[in-house]
């Protein structure tokens, strides 16, 4: 007798997504962003996204990915390991290591598989992983693909961390925290996190996806700015898709580390390489930020005049470590109906629902950029404030 | 008393990573791929990578991405759901679906991602998956994220896909597989494999990167070549960097489970949109491909001259099922040298090593390509075996 599975016709296998949809529907759960056009309105002002600095739609950034793929063609046309390995990835690991102070680097297509690959690669059966319970996805991912034993800690808790280091049944061990976080913008103190690991013989794994190309100097980041970007038991990874405006991401750290990456981890061996229009685009996007070093700080100023903005307008907000605001919404359907009431103004903002928002909570995401104007900010706040939903 | 978690030196915390190195060089499972530059040198032949018909180098394609990246920026600028989703993103969804007459598509940034979103997506705790134990990394990490039981069985084996689905312990069932193996180019029975699906109430998820754009109908893959692409118990992924020469991956499917994997899966909604540069290229590649219909045949063509000519040179090698043509090496290290003397002799291939060759035996890989001259192959074939390892 086959209880567990019978027979059924084909058109009913998949009945049971129609349920889960009811009840994601019912829920506020269910997503249908409206797809952009190539250019935004006039008068339009966009928070959504990660292009902090504008790079994505710069002519140096973009005509960059135009010229590389001319010359080199679409794609590269393998995987790292099976043909796809091109002198452009070399030559953007090289200039990414260098402009952070790393001693190498490898690059991927997404920083999503860079952290699939950081956490599983420098970890192992042998491993626990101590990881902040608000990281993101791809972390929490790597987490879950690691062979190890995993605990998720309280939010910017050095104590919890401590303790679970302290209290881990592994030999080794490898922390895992965002430097500033994507969800609401606030930040770790990596000082005191590589303390804390230095202290318990464990390696600290940081994703700067929002650090990078916003804080410290000229926009090296939050790790180069806590002093850590070479330090032999920190690693780094970051997003070519944030402020540089492109799409891939990066793992930086010691060589022993980046080896193991490239000998070890499937998303690098085993996913078609960036292709020669996106590296190509990533080196420009350096070259645009070591022109012009002020722009990261201006972007977290714009940052700083939209939250006190907020504010002073009678909204809950935290003051933002790096260039992104975060509003608690009273439900995930209030903060569909302040997105979309958001847009009918020509403001744009996105959601952030469970699970991805960590604590159960949904909020509004908004992201400043180095390009708004003072009179921007302040449209975008009266916007927003008089469009909340009334709690 | 912390026994497992001294304070270690910094520059000792990664020390393991060097043992786990020595044991990797000793084994011959080093990789160092030597970066590849612009344009093949002449007279090179190049059996690397998935880039089947010729199109990463194509003319309309490259030029798609050209001028779609200084139309739209280098970058989408955001997740899918926070800010990236592009018209360009849409438009490339409805076309993928037409052309294959699916009912729907979701695109990604690349298919290692569509295979963790579509496997994670559509089972759950509630489901059992069972996977061919010879499938790609990818899809490997999708059942390892997914919460429900997994089974890995014989591969090619459908008597073990129907004796899993009749034990299983969950009323649920997702059957994965690839319709052409990523290594050994070798392909399952998909008529056969869906009938056992549906006499157990199973759905069935294929991983056609490696048909799409060489068999079936003007390319349309192994799915669509089945019947099986407007299946309502069917789904498909397949990878943009393959056939079409560019960057990305996409699910294929009825509506509903297009709708979970775009409201649930973590790299759809939480990984940077493809570039549209790269969307772009993917559309132009698909025009190529409906302006040059035999082009898929052509490679499958080439791939057989290949491998009749390796095994009238005494080498073993399967018939291909499509453009991959896999030799068995002795060892690791021996492959590697087998490698390097096929590049002193202008012949390019891969090496795929364990764990990813699955059965712990180390091959040669070799892609056909479409633009292989006979004479080339004939070459290919002498180098090849010529520099055969005597075993
Ligand atoms: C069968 C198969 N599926 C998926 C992938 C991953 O595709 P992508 O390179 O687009 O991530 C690969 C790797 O090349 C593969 O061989
Ligand atoms: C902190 C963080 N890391 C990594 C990622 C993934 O980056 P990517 O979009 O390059 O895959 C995200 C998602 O945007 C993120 O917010």
């Amino acid at each position: 007798m086959n209880a567990p599975g019978p027979a059924l016709p084909p058109d009913e296998v998949f009945d049971w997504l129609d349920a889960d949809a009811a009840t994601r529907t019912e829920a506020g759960l269910t997503h249908r962003p409206r797809p952009r056009g190539s250019a935004p309105a006039p008068g339009e002002i966009d928070l959504t996204g990660d292009d902090y600095l504008g790079l994505a739609r710069d002519k140096r950034v973009a005509g960059a990915t135009a010229a590389a793929s001319l010359k080199w063609g679409a794609g590269a046309a393998g995987t790292r390991l099976l043909g796809g390995s091109l002198e452009l990835h070399a030559e953007l690991e090289h200039e990414l290591a260098r402009f952070l102070g790393a001693p190498a680097a490898a690059v991927f297509p997404s920083a999503y598989t860079a952290n699939l690959a950081a956490v599983t690669a420098l970890s192992g059966a042998e491993s626990a992983i101590v990881s902040d319970k608000y990281v993101n996805p791809a972390l929490v991912d790597g987490c879950r693909l690691a062979r190890g034993d995993v605990a998720a800690v309280a939010h910017l808790d050095p104590d919890a961390v401590a303790h679970a280091l302290s209290t881990r049944r592994k030999s080794r061990a490898l922390v895992v925290s965002e430097s500033v976080f994507a969800v609401d913008g606030d930040a770790a103190e990596l000082g005191g996190l590589v303390d804390t690991c230095r202290s318990h013989g464990a390696a600290l794994l940081v994703d700067d996806a929002h650090g990078f190309g916003v804080l410290g100097d000229g926009g090296r980041g939050a790790v180069h700015d806590a002093g850590l970007s070479s330090a032999p038991d920190v690693v780094t990874t970051l997003t070519l898709a944030g402020a540089l405006g492109v799409q891939g991401g990066a793992v930086l750290g010691p060589r022993r580390a980046i080896r193991q990456i490239t000998d070890v981890a499937r998303t690098y061996g085993h996913d078609a390489a960036p292709a020669p229009g996106t590296a190509s685009a990533a080196l420009a996007a350096l070259t645009a930020l070591r022109e012009e070093p002020d722009l990261p700080g201006t972007a977290v100023e714009r940052a700083m005049s939209l939250a006190t903005g907020l504010r002073t307008a009678g909204l809950r907000t935290s003051l933002p470590a790096a260039a992104i605001v975060s509003l608690p919404a009273p439900s995930a359907p209030a903060a569909a109906s302040w997105v979309d009431a958001c847009a009918e103004h020509g403001v744009h903002v996105s959601r952030v629902t469970p699970p991805v928002a960590p604590d159960g909570v949904t909020r509004l995401r908004l992201t400043a950029r180095a390009g708004l104007s003072e009179s921007d900010v302040d449209t975008a706040v009266k916007v927003i404030a008089e469009t909340a939903p009334r709690s």
